[in-house]
């Protein structure tokens, strides 16, 4: 017998147990391992917040230098994973690039026993900002970008292996707090499809080539894609204003805004406006940035919709000189963290996930030969 | 507020509606759109029951003709997917190369709107064969072997593109109705898995690539290449009577056997059975069905376990010659027809899926400046 569910797509079911993440809870809108959002995205690195998700406590000053010599040493690309990336045309999606990328580590580097899970991980971590930067700078620049830099963090390489040089340090320190918010959020979609992928017992490979897959639909990643693709079209707050309220009257869907589970607030809005404040600033940004503002009053004044963490990284992205279609595998390069430490607590508490379906078909059909068929 | 949940893994959860399948019921163990699984397999071509899930209806003589030379049409490998076939080592998991070569594929023919959504499926159906076994011919035997041949379909097309020669008619028919077998399965962890990622309205690769990394996982597929391990031991019945017996005196998990959904048989075992009766026979086995008669016997007899759909595909395939590191691959070559169905029917009325968790975590966690963590 299967029971009836509360919604369609297992909204409010509770498919499992996490001490990685609350969302939307009373008082304090994000939290990993209780750490609120806010002080991790001011205070942290990105590597001790993946080394928070991954071993479980906060690193002390040498266990956190040790972990990001250990990930400094982990970039390089095998030279059969660049021969793939080669074959990957210009006009491909990114996230497909991601999606394969990550596939052919498996091949070449394959999770043997689950003993052998955090070098998988930290690999992974290592070489994602590289491995999308490789295939960006060859088949957009016909460049063979150099992926063992000496970039410090994750954040730095990211920027370092886009531009070939080394990246502005402020522009580093968003990238911190950017891969900070997007680490990690609970049962969301792709990160679901880790823990089903990871109860089968798959390597984590699979999970994480998976969650990328699931990541890529326009209902979940991406949304700061098509934030960007917007603003970039007007020239000034007011005419902002007046595209926004004419999309509102045709009824036409503005992304960046509003969100599944948060009601009130989505507090990482707050955390990344202001380094897009900062950024625009240091560009001389003459528009964008009061292009953003304004479409966030408007939407509030007009419909109570709040910022999501995607509408700012628009323009803090754009500000850093970051191509908006590397938007969504920069969320990659962060929520690995997530997924594989959901992976992780999937596997130290396993039961295959095998959900039952309502039957809609007909109850039975009799075979009729080809020949007296319709 | 979350419902707890019946069991872990979303045990007897309704995680949705299918009408594709049915699993277990009383009076018919499965059936595929209400056609019971005997009947198909015994009286269909895999064709006809791809395009039976796929587009909703037992095709006429027309219909499944024009659909037979539609997919001999597609079978052709890109030359880029080629060059990365070539660049997976000889000791890669055959699913990592499944799964890598799908998401290649979606690299280079992105599904760009689900209007395009059957072109892509049905050639997924077209070229996966031979996919698998490029690869293989390369890597084991130094092959480029063609893919474009004359085989008539799906089943001869595996056959034919292994061996690299056109394959014993009764080896194809043997084929047919191993794909029927595996094609479809209700909301088992592979098809769910697929199904998550087409809530987030991503495209059919992604889905595809997904479910293939999740029906790799030991506690999905692969049960038929553990029986195959496990059987080859043994040069006759009473070995392997007597090898059992310490296994099951030991505790020691015996694959192939038993069902999480079936409780009393697995209506997909006498068909394959009586097949690899009739293939050993023409091959002049000595004592491999035997063992494997054998087996069954003493399972039944010592637990009250039966067979299920694995346990006699490992001598069947064997028989025909397929390397036993194959099987599971031969596996999605089969169920990308129900996977993929199962994603069109998401997409005609979906929700993002997206559960909740029971956290388990600390309520809150201070922040500690890392001079003072211990």
């Amino acid at each position: 017998m299967t029971k009836p569910i509360g919604g369609a797509g297992l909204r409010g079911q509770s498919a499992g147990e996490t001490a990685l993440c609350t969302v939307g809870k009373t008082g304090s809108g994000l939290t990993y391992r209780g750490y609120d959002i806010a002080v991790l995205a001011e205070k942290a690195e990105f590597e001790e917040v993946a080394f928070l998700l991954l071993y479980g406590h906060l690193p002390n000053q040498a266990e956190l230098s040790a972990y990001k010599t250990k990930l400094k040493g982990m970039r390089t690309l095998p030279d059969a994973l660049k021969v793939v990336l080669e074959q990957i045309p210009a006009d491909a999606h990114p996230m497909d690039v991601m999606r394969t990328g990550c596939s052919m580590l498996g091949n070449l580097e394959t999770e043997q026993d689950f003993a052998e899970q955090h070098q998988h991980i930290d690999r992974m971590l290592a070489v994602f900002p590289g491995l999308i930067n490789y295939w960006y700078n060859f088949s957009h620049h016909g460049k063979r970008v150099e992926v063992d830099t000496d970039a410090d963090s994750i954040a730095e390489q990211f920027l370092w292996t886009l531009h070939d040089s080394k990246p502005d340090p402020l522009h580093v320190k968003v990238m911190h707090a950017s891969l900070i918010l997007y680490a990690e959020h609970e049962f969301n979609a792709s990160t679901f499809t880790a823990r089903v992928c990871a109860s089968t017992l798959s390597d984590v490979h699979s999970c994480v080539t998976g969650a990328i897959g699931s990541l890529r639909g326009p209902l979940h990643g991406g949304a700061n894609e098509a934030a960007m693709a917007m603003i970039e079209n007007w020239q000034s707050a007011d005419e902002a204003e007046t595209a926004i309220m004419g999309m509102l009257e045709r009824k036409e869907k503005i992304m960046g805004f509003g969100h599944a589970i948060y009601r009130e607030s989505d507090p990482r809005n707050a955390i990344i406006k202001a380094w897009s404040q900062k950024l625009a600033q240091q560009v001389g940004d003459t528009h964008l940035y009061a292009v953003s503002e304004r479409v966030e009053a408007v939407m509030w004044r007009e419909k109570k919709l709040f910022c999501n963490a995607d509408f700012f990284h628009a323009s803090a992205y754009h500000f850093m000189g970051i191509p908006t279609k590397l938007f969504t595998p920069i969320f990659v390069c962060s929520r690995v963290s997530g997924w594989t430490a959901h992976v992780i607590e999937q596997r130290n508490n396993n039961r295959i996930i095998r959900p039952s379906a309502d039957y809609t078909g007909p109850e039975t059909a009799e075979w009729v030969a080809i020949e007296d068929r319709p």
